[in-house]
Order: structure tokens, then sequence, then C-alpha cells
């Protein structure tokens, strides 16, 4: 099952995404519906307006999430070809509600930085209120997973020790374009312009989705629409030789398989 | 002009609270009464239902804050003491709403770490929308002053490079009672059980509350509610020899001299 916040004339509304068509779930997004405690069985039989799949307009999945936390250094090959140890602790910053965007949204370049770069990730929905998570109630507690382009300006993330500011600027992070509520997320990459620039599995995750809640869940309560960003494979354009970076106008494509796809153009600032 | 989130039968209330009593403002909460552009006005004329002082009972000043930024490094003469250079750029952190408490609400150390720290520090509130402001605009965005305590586990802060983990526990950091619309604060201190710890002049800020609202303004929208803990100076327990933690029934006073004070202990996660 496929959830998403689309764009309609009335504002933005929660959808079941099927094979022909959306249908409306009576919520104003999917971050409120999740809130419901009985939102699969709701999801399931919605009967609600329905709109073409050609016709969607992906906001980003959750509008306001209460939280979004992001990871670092979480795949294992990657960190092992860079000579470093595997950690012991998840690295844990956040990023604020106004930084999403949508699947298909301008992904805009802030105009203070030169240094825009991509991080292809997947995203973790909760689905259930959770604290102090067994790993079985920390699987239990994902709603699904979605697509995050945790897009970063690394030249305000390397000014201080801790990387908040390159990590949150307005409008810079899609997410989306759905949720998907039954799969096994496979391979995850990023294109710039046409070249493949990042190729990893997700398996290749050194704390999986579950570990991660069960451990922020010892920090902090979880609730459904907060996000996780599970941290991105090599390939990032920083660290390139010599470095890329993103322009306008470049094309940023993300996807997970068996989830879903972003696309997104980048636009500079005004 | 003092403003405060209190709880009453009827849950929370925004008051202005005067000399002899507290007035009904007419919204739940401060974050909610700031987001009305008339607020100095509604505030200064307000006259709903009244609280005598003594029977207040007050909750975190903003609940559900959009955004809270901390910032690490931020007093000159601490900096200075320490052999470092000062800043070029602040170092920008976030804590989420749920680690919120109030003035005299218990600080919940987690029961996961024995390193919990005090961090007094001069808050902000945030009273206009701004972005990408200029100077003179940062400094009208202030609604006024508040104190906080960040509180800190910092065996959580330093598993990562990324200090998130120590910030956010549930329940730990107090801010209140109330904002001050109109003063100038002076010196900041932080008493454990009867023991000065810290103590430094608010003036000595190597990023004033102006200038950091100009600098975040710049990567992303500040909105009414939204609250900047600006920064602890030296005396934290952490960097004492031998070092000084928090214990259960621990009394923590944290006072910001022209602003308000903190009075909480310390209470142990079952």
């Amino acid at each position: 099952m496929k959830l998403a916040t689309i764009r309609t004339a009335a504002g933005t509304a929660a959808v079941r995404v099927d094979q022909h068509d959306a249908v409306e779930l009576g919520a104003p997004d999917v971050g409120t519906f999740l809130a419901d405690p009985g939102w699969r069985d709701r999801a399931a039989t919605a009967d609600g307006p329905r709109h073409p799949l050609s016709s969607l307009e992906y906001a980003t999945l959750v509008p306001k999430p209460e939280k979004v936390f992001c990871v670092g250094l979480n795949y294992r090959t990657h960190i092992l070809e860079m000579g470093r140890e595997l950690p012991e602790y998840p690295t844990l910053f956040a990023k604020f509600a106004r930084a999403l965007v949508g699947a298909s949204d301008p992904i805009v370049a802030p105009a203070g930085s030169p240094k825009v770069d991509w991080e292809a990730e997947l995203g973790v929905v909760i689905g259930t209120q959770v604290r102090h998570a067994t790993p079985e109630q920390a699987a239990a507690a994902i709603a699904g997973y979605t697509v995050v382009n945790d897009i970063t300006a690394r030249d305000f993330q390397n000014r201080t020790v801790e990387w908040l500011q390159g990590k949150t600027f307005e409008r810079s992070t899609p997410v989306g374009p759905w949720l998907v509520t039954d799969t096994v997320p496979g391979e995850i990459s990023c294109e710039v312009d046409g070249d493949v620039v990042q190729k990893a599995d997700t398996s290749d995750l050194v704390f999986s989705p579950a570990e991660l809640i069960a451990y922020i869940s010892q920090i902090i309560t979880l609730v459904p629409g907060d996000l996780i960003a599970t941290g991105t494979p090599g390939g990032v354009g920083h660290a390139r030789k010599p470095p890329r970076y993103l322009a306008a106008g470049s094309t940023v494509v993300t996807r997970v398989e068996g989830v879903g796809e972003l696309r997104n153009v980048v636009v500079r600032e005004d």
C-alpha cells in the first residue's frame, strides 16, 4: 500500500495511491492520517474522491513532522572503504520541517552556498508512538519507507563541528513521493544530470531502521509522522576529486528500489 | 511586560504576569499568542480572567515551538580561557519540543546516562517572522528574553561528533518562567544544591541575540514562538576536576538578571 500527500485545489490531502488512481483518505496529509491508530484499516478500505495518477502533484510526504532525525555514517561499505571503523552508536542530527519539499519540487540552493551536495537516503516514517522500544516494538512502529535526498550545503555544514546549519536550508530536502507500507527496500541510487553518482544497497546499513527507532526512542518519544533519514552511501559530490556540486538547472534523481523515485531540479535562491 | 504559559484546570493559558496577578490573554499558550501580529497591543490591553501570582503553575514557555535552535561556544571569556580562538560562525544544533519543561518542573535525568550536566542560558523568543533579516529586522524580531537550562547528557553528547542525542532527552530542559519584553539581560548564573557553579554576564556573548537571528534567518525562516538558546558560559560540571554531575534530588537554580529564575529538581527516569 502506498500513501501520499497530494496538492489539490482545496489544499493538501492524504491519499492511497493505487495502480490507476489515488483515493482520498479524509485527512489533510499523511502525518495527520497516521495519528489515527486505525490508519492501516482506514487506508485499506478508504473510498473517498479519486484522482487520476497523471494529475497528481506530490507535496512533501509529511508536511509538519514533529521530528526529523537524520543519520550520518551508516553505510558499512562506505565507512570501511574510507578506512574508518564501524561506529558503535548512530550519529544523529536534526532537520526542521521547513526544509522539506515534494518529490518533484525544485530544490532551492541557498544564495550563500556554492557547495550544495546530494545525499540519497532511505526514509523511514513512524506509524505508532514508541518510547524505549524493544526491537520488536521498533520494527512494528514503522509505517513504511520513503525516499529522501538530504541536500547539504557543505560549506555551512563544515563551518562548525555541528552540521545542522548545512542541513536545514529552507525548501532544500525532497521527501516522497509516498510511503510504502509493504516492501523490502533494495538498491539506493542518485543520478545527477544523468550520471549515476551514488549506488548502494539499503541492506548495507550499519544501523537498520528498527535499530535506529529503538535507539532514538530511549532518548525521546517517537510519534506517528516522525521521519528518520537513515544516512547516505558513498559517492557524494564533496568527496570527489575534483569535488562536484549542484548548480541551478541540475536534475537530481533519487531512487530506492521497491520504494520510489524523487526527480528534482535545482533552482538558485534569488 | 512579562508573558507566560500557565497550567489551569481547563488546560494551559497564555497570561500577562503583572505585579499582583496574571491576566489571561485568550490564547492557549505564548507560542500561539505570538502568532497574532497584534500581540503586543493585545498583551498590553488584555482584560481576561485573573489568577493570583501565588497560584501560578508555569508550563514551559512555548510548548510547541516550530524550532528550537541552540548555540554552542558563545561566551567570549570562557572561549579565551580555554585557549581557543573566537569563532567566526555560531555553532548551531537543535532540540525537539518534547525536551522542554516548565520553570518549576522536574528535570528528568535519563535512565541510561550517569553524566547529566547543567548549562544555564539566556533564551530568546521570536515575535515576528523573519527571513534574511538585516541587523535591524533581527533586533525587531525579538519578542523577549527567557531563561533556559540546556540540560545535557554528556555521555550521549560525546558518543558521536553530533551533539543532538545528548541534548534532546524527553522532559530534560526547563524554559521560563516567562518572557520579558522590555529588559536588558544582565548576569547569568546557575546554582546546584546551593553552590554557584556558573556566573557570567550575558553581554559577554560572542554572537548577540540579534546577530544569531540574522545568521539563522539566512538558513531558514524564523517564526513567532521559535526559541534560541544562546549558549552557556564556563562552569559546567563535565569540565570540572573531578567532574560533577546532577543526581536525583539535585536542585538546579538558573537565573538571568532582569529576566527571571528557574528552580528545578532532578528526578531519575524509572
